[in-house]
C-alpha cells in the first residue's frame, strides 16, 4: 500500500450535493483533514475507524496555519495512509488548493483532485438565478474581496463593466464598502443583486435587492455570496410573456401524453 | 402525486462526479429528458421503468428545438410524472437552464434545480490547475464564444486584461481565430493556456501551450475547454522552491506520526 492524498470538494453545504466519488473516498479514508465549513452530516459519512481532524481557519483566528496543514497531509501520506483533505465547495476555487498541490508535488506525495460543487453553483440553483443566459450575459465571474494579506491585482472595474454576471465570494458584512466598490467600478446603482446566506443548507436565506439598496439589507449569517447582474431580474418578466405564448401552444393539445419517439432505458 | 420537473446537472463526464442527489433522482424518476453529452454509464443509473428521451441538440443539427424540450417537460409533468431534465455539467452555466426555468414558471409547473459540477471544475481538477490562487489570480471567468444566434455583448478585452483566469467553454476548433481574439483583447502572446478535451472521462486529453502557439496544437475531440492564465504556469516553479523548504522542515521530524490533537469521528 502506498500513501496518497485526495483533495476533495465537499460541495456547498447540502450533504446530498456531495459527489459519489467523494462519498466513496470518505467511506474508505484512513485520515480526513477537513475545513470548518464542512457540515456534520458529511463528516458522519466517514468510516468510523478513520482519524478526523478539523484544520479549519475560522475567520482569521488561524488555529492552524497553511504550512501545518501541508505538513499534516505529507506526514500522514508518508505513513502510507489514504488521506482525504476535505474542503468546502471545490478545492480549486478560493480554497488554497493550488498551494496544497504544490506542497504535495514538492514532497513527491501521490495526490488526486476530486472537484466539488462550488458554492456559487449551489447558491444560483437555490435562488433560481441562471449565471449565464444567452439573452443577458455570456460570461460569469467568480471573485473575492478577501485575500488574506495578498494584494488584489484583479481590476474590478474591468470585470464589472464587461457585462458578465459577478459572484462575489466572502463579501463580508460591510455592504456599504461593497456598494461603493461596485459603483466605483462602473456598475449602475440599480443593478439587481442577491445575497445568499448558507446556500443549500436548512438555514439558507436569500435577499434580493439592488446595489443602491445593498447597505439597507439585513446582515445575513456567513458564509454568504453576493450575485450581481441582469440575470437576476431576467426571470420574472420573461415568464409573463412566455405564459401567454404557452397558453396558445397548449390550446392545440387535447391531452398530455409522452412523445412517440421516446425510448426506454436498458 | 403531483408532477414536478428536476433540472439536474450531470457533471463533467465521470459518472462518479454525479451528486448523491442526482443519483437518487435518476433512480426514482418516471421520465428523463437528457442531453447528448450525458454518458451512457449515467443513463444506466435510471430506473428501468422510466421513459428516457435524448433531447440533445448535436452540433447545430437541432433535432429537437428548445421549445419542444420545454413542451415535453411541461406535458410530462402535467401528467403527474416526476421528470428529470438531465443536463451536462451544471444546469445554470451555458445550459439554457434560465430558459427552461421560465417556461416551467410560465406553465405553473413545480420545479427544482439540482446543481452539477460544471466542466471547468472537472477540467481544472484533471489538469491540476488552480482556477484562483491568491498569488496569481483572485478571479476566474467562465465565458463562451458560441452563442447560437445571439449577439455577444460581453467585452472580452475587459475580461482578458482584468488579471482573472479565463475558461472558454465550447471554443471550437478554429484555434487561430481564438488566438487572434485573445491577443486582440490584450493578452500577451506568451500567456500560458491549456486545452482539455473530454475532461474527466477515459478519453481525456490535455494539451498545454501558449496563446501564441495555440494554432499549432492538434485539434482535440469535442467537447473541449480552453483555460488561459498565469495560474497554469504557477505550479512547477513554486513546487521547486517549496521542495527545498520542505526538506529542511522534515529534517526536524524523527518519524511520521499523526497529530496528538486529532479526533476520531463519532
Amino acid at each position: 500500500m502506498k500513501g496518497k492524498v485526495y483533495l476533495v470538494g465537499a460541495g456547498p453545504g447540502d450533504p446530498e450535493l456531495l459527489t459519489l466519488k467523494a462519498a466513496r473516498l470518505l467511506r474508505s479514508a484512513d485520515a480526513v483533514l477537513h475545513d470548518d465549513l464542512v457540515p456534520g452530516q458529511i463528516l458522519k459519512m466517514i468510516s468510523p475507524g478513520a482519524m478526523v481532524t478539523n484544520v479549519g481557519k475560522r475567520c482569521g483566528r488561524r488555529s492552524i496555519r497553511q504550512e501545518e496543514i501541508n505538513f499534516l497531509m505529507i506526514t500522514l501520506a508518508s505513513a502510507n495512509l489514504k488521506v482525504v483533505r476535505l474542503k468546502g465547495g471545490d478545492p480549486l476555487i478560493f480554497g488554497r488548493g493550488g498551494e496544497e498541490i504544490e506542497a504535495l508535488r514538492a514532497a513527491k506525495i501521490a495526490y488526486e483532485i476530486v472537484p466539488g460543487i462550488t458554492s456559487a453553483l449551489g447558491a444560483a440553483a437555490s435562488a433560481e438565478i441562471p449565471l449565464t443566459d444567452r439573452r443577458a450575459s455570456s460570461a460569469v465571474v467568480f471573485l473575492t474581496a478577501h485575500l488574506a494579506g495578498y494584494k488584489d491585482e484583479t481590476d474590478w472595474s474591468l470585470l464589472a463593466t464587461s457585462g458578465a454576471t459577478l459572484v462575489l465570494y466572502m463579501p463580508g458584512s460591510n455592504y456599504r464598502a461593497i456598494r461603493r466598490r461596485l459603483t466605483f467600478a462602473g456598475l449602475s446603482p440599480d443593478t439587481p443583486c442577491a445575497i445568499v446566506s448558507r446556500a443549500t443548507t436548512a438555514e439558507q436565506q436569500i435577499h434580493r435587492t439592488t446595489i443602491q439598496e445593498l447597505e439597507c439589507t439585513p446582515r445575513l449569517p456567513a458564509p454568504t455570496l453576493l450575485i450581481v447582474g441582469k440575470v437576476i431580474r431576467l426571470g420574472t418578466r420573461a415568464a409573463e410573456i412566455l405564459g401567454s405564448q404557452l397558453e396558445r401552444m397548449f390550446d392545440h393539445v387535447s391531452e398530455p401524453k409522452p412523445r412517440a419517439d421516446a425510448t426506454v432505458a436498458p
